[in-house]
C-alpha cells in the first residue's frame, strides 16, 4: 500500500496541506555517501516557484526548504533524508467563501465523500503545493544519477503544446528552455506564446498544455517486467501531477494510426554502437529502457479556477454557482515542467537500483 | 517490489513462457464465499482467444483454463487462488530462425541485454501470450464487483479507432461490440473497418488502434490520494499491456487544447443526485472516483512483425534484416480489448477494498 | 521495500537522528474524521520519557511533539499525519572520544561498513531515540482502535523479568504497572527489584529484561495467512525495537518442552459465548487472533554502555579498549515498556483494516 | 499487502490446499544465469517429506516438484519461476469425521470465524504442506547464495531440544546431523532421544522441539535498519512456520538474564580480520549482519493432533469432543528442519539483493 508513497527501492512520501503550518518529504533508500546540501533542493524547487513572472500566480511561496535528517558532514548516510518546507503567505480568508462549495474540475466534492471531512483552506492537502516535496526528492535523484551514470546523463522538461498553440520540435533547445518563463523549447514561436497566453489571462480565463520530458545517458536495461514495466511507471509518475489527463511514450497516442513499416524502429551497428533509426517507441521496449533517449509527454489541464461563473452543488446538496477571483496561474502546465522533471528523475533512479539488485550483482 | 505482480490488496501474480509447458497467475486478496468456477473465467478468455476469425493470428490456443486451489466447493475460501493454462500448438521451429535475431519493435534486445539470456521462443516472456492469465484474474475481478455493486455496475471496452480509421462515439452500442469480431462499438463504420484492416493483412502489414474501456456503476470514492490515485493506477495497469504506448482519462491529451471554461465539468443537482453535466474528467477528480462513468482509453502500437524486410542487427552485432511470415495479428489492438477491462475490473476491485479498509470500517 | 517504514495499510516512516535538529514521523493510512490532538500523543511519549526516576538515564529529553498535517479542526482527514520533535539537550562533545570506536554490543560497526560513513553522535540513527517516534504513532492507532472496538479493548505492557528477578504474573495488575517506575505489574516484588537495579546502577553495570505485552478486547479474525499472520507482524514488530532479541507468542519458546496434551488449549462453549480453558497460543491460532487475550513478550539485552573497560577495534582496524561514562539507562528493557505497547497498538490496527478490506465488505 | 508473499525483492508466492490437486509456489526476482534443475530443488524436498522413518508420519507425499516457468536450457532467465507439486494420497474420507469440529491448538475454528468458510481436508490451507512450497523456493535461494557467497557459505539447522530433551551444543556436528532421521546435532544423545521420542509416539502423544538454524559465510552489511532489519525478517520467517510460538536469534530470551558485561562481545583484531570473541548477538547487531555466524533458533509447539480425547466446540456452537487417530507426527517440529533451512536462504538472499540494490552500485 503506498497512500502517499512513491518509489519501490528510492522512495519518497510527502504529507502537508497548502494552509497547514509546513509541507515536506521523508526520502528512503537513497544511496550513502552522495554529496548533498540545500543548495542543490533549492535550485530545483526554484524552478517551480511561483511568482517569477507575469505567467504564473502572484502568489508567494518561498519553499525554503530545510534538511532535517539523513545527511551528515554533507553526505547522504543511506538514512532516511527529512525535508521540510514551513508555509507562508497564507490568505486563509481567501477561501472562505468556497468552504461549503465544491469548485468544478476540483476535488473538493470527491475527497468530502470519500473522507467525509476536507481541509478547504486552499485546495488542503489536494492542492499542487504536494509537488514541491517531490521537487525536492527529485533534486536528490537527479544528483544521485549523475554521479552513477556520468555526464552523458541529463533529465530535461518543456512544455511542447500551449493550450492551442504548438511549436517545432526540430528547433528544441535546452538552453532556449532555461532561458525563457515558459520553458518553450523552439525560439521561433516564444512571442505567440506569451502574447497568447496574456490574452487568456486578461480574460480570467486559462488553458491546459502538454509537457514533454527527455532523459539521456540511460544505460540498457532499467525497467522490470511484466509489471514494474519501466513506461508503466513513468505513466504512473506523470498521472500521480496534479491535472494532469494524459500520457504517452515516444509516439504515444499517436502510434495508434502508424503502420507497423512506419512504427518499429529499425537498428543498425555503427561504429562498434548498435542505434536505432527512429524513437518511436521513446527508449523503451517491452518495458526496458533501450539506451535511447526516453521521451515522455503529458497532457495537463487548464485551470479550474477561473473568472466565468460556473453552476455547482454546495456540500448541502444545494444549486449555486462559483466564479473565481483568486492569485491563479492561467496556465498550471507551465509550472509542471520541474515536477515531470522531478518524477522522471525519482522513476530512473529507482528503476537503476531494481535493476542493480537483480542483474549486475 | 513487483516485478511480476499487479494490485494492492487484490493481486495477481503472472508466470509463464510463450512456449513453456503452462502459463498461469495466482490471485491473492480475493474475497472469501464468491461462488466462481472455471465456466465463468474461461467465458472472459474465450473472448481474447486468437484463431477466432480471420482478423486475428491463425494461430490456435486453447486457452483452457483450470482452478488448483482456493475455491472449495464452488465458493472462494480467501486464499490464493491458483489458476493454469497449458500452453498447446508450439511449434517452437517457427521462431528458429529468429533465435539469434532482435526483430525491430519487439523486446529481443531489450530483454537480452538486461538479463544476458532469453527464452527466444515465441518471444518467451514478452509475448502477448501472458495477457491470458490476467484476464482469468480479471474474470474474478469482475464476478466480486458484481456482487459488491449490484446491477448498475458494468465494464465494457471497444475498439474506438483502428489505424487511420475512427468513428463516431455517439453510436456506441455495448450489445453491437459483442457482435463483431473487431470489437468496434460503432454499427455506421464496421463494413469499412474490415474492408480496411483486411487489406492490410492481404499486404503483411499491420495498424495500430485505440481502445476505450468504461466503467458504470462505481460509487464515488475509490482512488486514494497522492500516491494511489485510481487514474495513476489505470494509467499504470493499461501501459502494462504489450504493445500499448499511450493512456488518456476522459479528455486525455486533448484536455490540452481545451479552456477552463471548456473543460472544467458543472455540476448540478437534479432529482436528489448529484450530476455532472460533461465528463471531460472521465470520472476521475484529484485521483478519486466522482461517481461517473470512468472513461480510459489507450493506443496499442501496430503489430511488429510484418513481412517487409526490415533492417536489424543480431546477438553477436552483426547487421543483418528480417522479414516475419508467421501467423501474427495484422492489429494486435483488437485482442486487447478483453485485456483492457480485465485490467479495468482488477484496477476498481483494489480500489473498492482499499477504500473499505480505510474509509468503511 | 520498507527501509524505515512500518505496516501495510495503516504505516508510520520515521526519520531522524539523536542530535540532528529533530526527529519525527509520517503516518499514513490512519482512518478519517478521528478526534486527536497533541495531548493525546505527548500522554504516550510522555511514559517513555527518560529522566523521570532515577531508574533511567538522567539526560533530559523533552519529547514534545507538534503535529504538521493531517489533522483538521480536531479531526483525521485521512491524509497523512506528520509529527515532529525537536531534539534538545544534545551535547555532542560527550560523543567525541568515541568517534572512530567501535563500542561493543552496539552497531557502530556494522553502520559503519554497510554505508562507509555513520553519524556518530549519540548514536545517530541507530540510536534508541528514534522510538519516540513509533510511540508517538502507537498513541494514534491506539486512540483508533478504542472507537472502532469498543470499551473491551485495551493494551497494556509490563516489565516480568528484571535481570535475574523474575515476578509472579499471578498478581499481574494493570493498576500497579501504571503507578511504578519500573512498569513492574507485580506488587510483592517491587522493593526487591528496586534494591537489585540500583546495586547495578551503582556499578555502572547494565541488565536485560522481558516484556510482556497484552491486548483483550480484540475480536476474532485478525491476522492473514500464510505471510502476513498476526503473529509474524508482531514478532517482526518488537524485533524492530532496539536491543530486543528474542520474542514470544503465549507460550513461545517454553512450548518446546510440553506435550500435545498440556500445549493445545480446548474449547468450550459457556453462557452462548465460545472460550478457551488456557491460553498457551497467546490468542493467536494459524495467525488469526482467536478472541482470546493476545499475549507477546521479548526480551531485551542489557545495556550495551557500561562502565567496565571492553577491548574493541576502532575504524582504522587497530585494537583499542573502550569505557562508557555517558548517561545511559541501566536497564534499557523498562523504557521498552511504552514501545511495546505501541507497536502491538499499530500492529492491531494494521490487521483490523487488511481484515476489513478483505472480509468485511 | 502480502497474505501469501514472502519477500521484497527475492519473493516467493505459495498456493494450494492440503487436499487440492496440487501445491505450488512462484519465485519472482531470482538473478537470470543461475543454473538450477529440478534435481536441485528434489533434493531439498526430500529432506522434509514424510514417511522416511519411525518418527514421522507414515503419510506418503512424493512431493515430486515440476518447474512450469522461468528456467530455460537450464538457467534462470529472471522472470518468474513456477513450481508445482501434485498432491497424492489424499485420502479425504479421513477427514469426514471432523468435518464440523474444531480441533483445539489448530486453526479451524479462526479460519472458519475469519472467511466464513473453510477447505476442511486435511487443515486445507492451514496444513504444513503448504512448506513443501517453501522448502523448494528455498532451494533455489540457497544455489543463488553459493554462487554469489563462495564455498565459506553454508546453511545448516538442527533439533537442538526435543521436548524435555536437550543436547550438548558444544558437540554439534554437521555430518552428523545429515546422518540421523532426527537432525540432532550430538551423536552422544541421539539413543535417548530416539526412545523418548518412540515412547511418546506409541502413547499417540506428541512433544514440541526447539530448532537452531545457522548460516555461514554471510558478509557483514546484510540487514537494513529501522523496519527491514535482519532480524526483523528472521523472526517474521521463522514464525510464519506452522506451529512455531517463539523465536531467539542468539542468546534470545536468555539474554534477558545477562548483564553488559556478559553480553556485549568483544572485538578485537587478529591476523588482519575483525573478530568476536563471543557471539551472543548472534551474528547480528543494530539489525545489520556483523559477518559473524548468524543464529537463529525457534520453538515448535507439539503436534496438537492426539489421540487423548479433548473437550472441543463444533461449527453449530454445541460442545463436544475430539480424538485424533489419523497419521501424524508425533514432533512436527522435526520436519521443521528444512523449512527453517529455507527461510534462512529466502531472507538471506533478499538481504543481500537489498543491499546491493543501495549500497553496492
Amino acid at each position: 500500500m503506498s497512500y502517499n508513497t512513491f518509489g519501490k527501492i528510492f522512495r519518497f512520501t510527502t504529507w502537508g496541506e497548502s494552509h497547514g503550518p509546513a509541507i515536506g518529504c521523508v526520502v528512503d533508500g537513497c544511496p550513502p555517501n552522495i554529496p548533498i546540501n540545500e543548495t542543490d533542493i533549492q535550485s530545483e524547487l526554484n524552478k517551480r516557484k511561483p511568482g517569477q513572472s507575469k505567467f504564473t500566480t502572484q502568489r508567494k511561496e518561498d519553499d525554503k526548504v530545510n534538511i532535517l535528517s539523513g545527511v551528515f558532514e554533507g553526505r547522504t548516510t543511506g538514512t532516511p533524508i527529512s525535508l521540510i518546507i514551513y508555509n507562508k503567505d497564507m490568505r486563509s480568508r481567501d477561501y472562505e467563501t468556497i468552504k461549503n462549495k465544491f469548485r468544478p474540475g476540483h476535488a473538493d466534492f470527491t475527497y468530502f465523500k470519500k473522507y467525509g471531512i476536507r481541509d478547504y483552506r486552499g485546495g488542503g492537502r489536494q492542492s499542487a503545493r504536494e509537488t514541491a516535496s517531490r521537487v525536492a526528492a527529485g533534486a536528490i535523484a537527479r544528483k544521485v544519477l549523475k554521479l552513477k551514470l556520468g555526464k552523458k546523463f541529463n533529465v530535461v522538461g518543456a512544455v511542447t503544446q500551449l493550450g492551442i498553440m504548438g511549436c517545432n520540435l526540430k528547433n528544441w533547445s535546452d538552453k532556449f528552455i532555461s532561458k525563457n518563463n515558459l520553458f518553450c523549447p523552439d525560439k521561433s514561436i516564444i512571442k505567440l506564446w506569451e502574447k497568447y497566453l496574456l490574452n487568456i489571462r486578461k480574460a480570467g480565463s486559462s488553458c491546459g498544455a502538454i509537457i514533454e520530458v527527455r532523459a539521456r545517458g540511460i544505460p540498457v536495461g532499467l525497467g522490470a517486467p511484466i509489471y514494474s514495466k519501466l513506461d508503466m511507471d513513468l505513466a504512473s509518475a506523470m498521472m500521480s501531477i496534479n491535472a494532469v489527463k494524459g500520457v504517452n511514450i515516444g509516439s504515444g497516442m499517436n502510434s495508434a494510426q502508424l503502420t507497423g513499416e512506419q512504427n518499429s524502429d529499425e537498428m543498425i551497428k555503427s561504429k562498434k554502437k548498435i542505434i536505432f533509426e527512429t524513437n518511436n517507441a521513446g527508449g523503451i521496449l517491452g518495458g526496458i529502457s533501450s539506451g535511447q533517449e526516453i521521451v515522455v509527454s503529458f497532457a495537463v489541464k487548464p485551470t479550474s479556477s477561473i473568472i466565468t461563473k460556473r453552476k455547482t452543488v454546495d456540500k448541502f446538496g444545494k444549486n449555486t454557482s462559483i466564479s473565481v477571483r483568486g492569485r491563479h496561474d492561467p496556465c498550471v502546465g507551465i509550472r509542471a515542467v520541474p515536477i515531470g522533471e522531478a518524477m522522471m528523475n525519482c522513476v530512473l533512479l529507482d528503476h537503476f537500483l531494481m535493476n542493480n539488485a537483480q542483474c549486475k550483482n
